[in-house]
């Protein structure tokens, strides 16, 4: 055993906080987080002199300046980590809700009411915001959480979650509500994805490589957030002017999220439009990689190949292609998508609920960009990831997607015949 | 590769089924199924005979008596194969329902509605009535559905498939919406659980070592169905008559079903109710094992070991121990139940909610037997399993537990500021 990472001792520790948890009311986990968010503005220079031993060390290893940048925490940033708990400790609380009720002819009196998951474990990378955002999204949905940060943020993730702790312990809930896994080695990732009974679910955030990983190994359940291999689909009663630009935000606004678009599918029959949308895009700095029917529209379009269909760029690069109208679209996107986030543009109200009814995707637009891909966006106040998985939770995460559901049955004597 | 089994073209050919079963109408789908009903019905000699090769076959091979029982069908039991495909066919449909809906200012209308699963795998045991149940669910639910039946039912299987596949069929709908596997090789099995991206999940119907199977290989999510360790606890303010009634009946109207109970649990303030309440067990035939302060009210009672607390006996056994009140009772089913179903006596309305919220299993009643724990029970018509897992469906799992949901969003033309 090793003596470093005890995984049997967090999780039942995780699992005695989860029982209180589970009990506690909305405005004692509310109290709990604004404590949290207290403690870190009081722990903002600790926590940015932690965060300085962490860039200086990510220098000296070479990380890349994105790598840094997510690493990097400032007194602004501190300011909005804090902030952001307090966003979470006014979300509705999803806990106790009775979703149905229906009596028997027998008298059994039935209802299903939704109860937090239990321990929820996190592993995530760089960004050591996570290690309060996550922790607080847990704590609100009545859930123990135990994260497991990356070793290049190890200074900056025990800082901050010394901090929630504190703030946690004083309100009087569990300080374990919350617990930060000691070491950054390796060996503790797998020990986690192995803790079948032990841990609820896992919920990797971080990168393809690690995401992999969890799928891989995991003998826990997982919630993963996979690829986007988002579509945009201009439909031949498209307005020229909105396909345009939701082609443009839907790829442009920002390159490096999930719900940014990978490939703009153009229906034959509007062709018509095509320079103009092409053009937009590339007056905006977008690569283009276009099927053969388009190449001879501008002089900067690139040739696509097979590949391309099948690939997320994260970059400012765009497959675009013809099909067939609404029903080619859909087959398309049912073959190369990754049933995340698809958009159609038309102002065809048949064809719009043609593509809504039948892309098999966890979010299907009409008339917008597939950038909405985000649970602020879609109301929840918060996200703790977009599950590109199809049991449980689809889409974008929030706090209801962090319970589950138990019966309860009330009845007078009744036996079963 | 194994010739005798392709696990893609299989999955394959489900995926393309599932497409059409995705958008098929409810008239569509439950016509298909009665169409199936009467297919099986038209051929109840041909399945009969098939039966008796592999009644024969296990005779031969020594297969218990309770395993022939299982296994065995007469014209009888397959008219009730059939009433139950009807009866399947007229339960509500649980797909395209709207869940949830909503608008955002900036015009963004969202709603959440329901899909099927897509692929659904289920691999059982000897009851070869499974064929049909299980492909009926999947199939009414909108999903393809790819059976595999043990071999010491492969006879009965293959004509039961035959049967609705071919109903199935004239019907208008996709023959493949309901596959059975065309071996009983046990190397189907693993290439069935390692399908990962190809079944969407795993619903595992046997027994222990075939669950611990498919839980400890699978790559792909499973439903599964574990112990049924379930407790009824009678507190100081039960009804004397009622604990009676409902300890006899959880334990002994049937002792092989996952909500039988296994440990009843009495209150130290309610031992005066004991003498009659163990009376009843033993004079009902049942064995019980007790702890030390019990085992003076009877002769007949016999000592219970510490591993009689965690053993599901799914026999005509009961072990019994002395809890100080409800929450001695929550802290025992807590730590030795398996979150399945548990029971509280009371005509106290404090203590029945305390038990209610603070159980952590599937169902938790009030006042009635455990052995309630089933989808008919429920209401739900049917059931494909009742799961113990805490993601995706807990408790009985009926249509709506093999669904997922989608988002749809509907603007004119907002892109992401």
């Amino acid at each position: 055993m090793n003596l470093s990472f005890d995984i049997s001792g967090i999780s039942e520790r995780a699992r005695l906080a989860a029982g209180v948890l589970a009990k506690a009311a909305t405005a004692a986990k509310a109290a709990a987080i604004r404590a949290a968010a207290g403690e870190i503005r009081a722990r903002a220079h600790a926590i940015v002199a932690a965060n300085a031993t962490d860039m200086a060390a990510g220098a000296a290893n070479g990380l890349s300046s994105a790598m840094l940048d997510r690493l990097m925490l400032d007194a602004k940033r501190v300011e909005g980590i804090a902030a952001a708990l307090e966003s979470v400790a006014g979300l509705p609380d999803p806990v106790g809700a009775t979703i149905d009720g229906w009596e028997r002819p027998n008298g059994l009196r039935f209802s299903r009411v939704r109860v937090p998951l239990g321990v929820i474990g996190i592993i995530f990378e760089s960004r050591p915001n996570v290690t309060a955002d996550a922790g607080a999204l847990c704590l609100m949905s009545g859930n123990a959480a135990i994260l497991r940060g990356g070793s290049e943020a190890a200074h900056s993730n025990r800082a901050i979650h010394a901090a929630m702790a504190a703030g946690i312990a004083a309100s009087g809930l569990p300080a374990d509500a919350v617990q930060l896994v000691p070491t950054t080695d390796r060996a503790a990732v797998g020990a986690m994805l192995a803790a079948h009974g032990l841990i609820d679910i896992i919920i990797p955030r971080g990168g393809k490589s690690l995401v992999a990983r969890v799928q891989n190994e995991a003998r826990v359940p997982v919630l993963a957030h996979l690829d986007g291999l988002c579509h945009v689909y201009v439909d031949a009663a498209a307005d020229p002017a909105k396909a345009a630009a939701i082609a443009v935000n839907a790829k442009l606004r920002r390159t490096g999220v999930c719900g940014a678009a990978e490939t703009l599918l153009i229906d034959r029959a509007a062709l018509a439009m095509a320079p103009a949308i092409l053009a937009a895009l590339l007056d905006a700095g977008c690569e283009l990689r276009v099927s053969d029917e388009l190449r001879a529209l501008d002089p900067r379009l690139k040739p696509a190949v097979d590949a391309d269909w099948d690939t997320e760029y994260l970059d400012a690069i765009l497959t675009v292609g013809v099909v067939d109208g609404v029903v080619g679209a859909v087959r398309h996107i049912n073959r190369h998508g990754s049933h995340h986030t698809d958009s159609i543009v038309t102002e065809d109200a048949g064809a719009a609920e043609t593509f809504l009814q039948e892309v098999d995707s966890a979010i299907v637009l009409h008339n917008a960009s597939t950038q909405f891909a985000d649970g602020a966006e879609f109301g929840f106040g918060a996200e703790i990831g977009i599950s590109t998985g199809r049991l449980h939770a689809r889409g974008p995460v929030a706090l209801e997607g962090l319970t589950t559901y138990k019966y309860l049955v009330r009845g007078d004597g009744q036996v079963r015949p």
